[in-house]
């Protein structure tokens, strides 16, 4: 059975979703980053990253949100988690997965992570003050230009909605209103109503 | 004919790399960075996000190094150029590539591009103190755990090895000795020995 390694407030929460969203069985292994659970031995055997997620299958282990979510959309065809038989249009769901990934998400983990990149303490906090501008500056393209309606692809869930709904909830603690982004609100609304999420969300807040 | 926007020194060329080896013939557009040709109106309607590399094809412009070398891959499938057909190989090739771009790329640009995270010239000059450290934990990883040899997925040679050799041409740039990493450097050297390589080379050179 495939099982998902993942901690609360982390993007994991997309692989999460695609997984729940898949109707495949899969465990869970819940990872606590305040007692530095990813970076104990029996954590980096599984994954040397030291990072979430990582899916355990029966091949091995896989890594990266962009290819796990596309990875299960493959895996599990009759979910129907991607255009999976059309070259363009998946690659058009993988650049929007990658920019989340390379982009969106490193903006936002210069307010909390400023240690990957700075010793310095001053530093990593000075890097806090450029976070919200950076995710208006994402999110205003993400708008513009990625994020069709109702869904991200347009009249289909897809991968990179879990993805988005994902990146979106950091919005609020990145000090940016979700509603300066008409669509991208009405896309979160939506998400938080699809029974998926809702099941997966309480998983976390019930431990 | 599919054209590429590049600029040298940058990871588009990746995308060159790989589009010479598919043997498919393509234009080049090459923007001049220093004369921030990349934020002028022109390109901002090829790709809003003033970035490189982005492929126009006839279906739209893709962006994106990890969807680009995919999406190559599977356009031209008699080059082989990934294992398109296997999902579990192709997830690799994908899980490598989303590292190189969201964790490796990210490392190095703290020392040229720090104005993407902070305004304070101050602290874009201390992000460049851990970008060595930095880019030495990465390519600790792939030595270990990425890099098969003599290839990056084995015997044979696959997108990922255009973009492993991007990345690796940066470490002396930020003060990272590559024969620390003895499969990495091996890499490195067949890559300079591949005709296609030397002649995506030698266009960056010869203008």
């Amino acid at each position: 059975m495939l099982k998902l390694f993942t901690a609360a407030g982390t993007c994991a929460l997309a692989s999460h979703i695609t997984l729940e969203e898949s109707g495949a069985p899969y465990e869970i292994a819940r990872l606590d980053f305040a007692r530095e659970d990813q970076r104990k031995p029996d954590y980096l055997a599984v994954n040397p990253k030291g990072r979430v997620p990582a899916l355990a299958t029966t091949q091995g282990v896989l890594t990266e949100t962009p290819t796990i979510l596309v990875y299960l959309a493959q895996l599990f065809p009759a979910a129907k988690l991607a255009p999976i038989d059309d070259a363009w249009a998946l690659a058009r769901v993988q650049s929007i997965n990658s920019y989340l990934c390379s982009t969106v998400h490193v903006a936002h983990a210069h307010r909390s992570r400023g240690k990957r990149w700075a010793d310095d303490d001053a530093v990593v906090e000075a890097l806090k003050k450029k976070v919200g501008a950076n995710m208006i500056d994402c999110f205003t393209l993400i708008e513009a230009e990625m994020l069709q309606g109702p869904w991200v692809m347009g009249d289909t869930f897809s991968v990179c909605d879990a993805y988005l709904f994902t990146v979106a909830r950091w919005l609020d603690g990145d000090g940016v209103d979700i509603a300066r982004f008409p669509k991208v609100a009405a896309h979160f609304k939506l998400m938080q109503a699809r029974p998926a999420v809702q099941r997966v969300l309480a998983a976390y807040v019930a431990k």
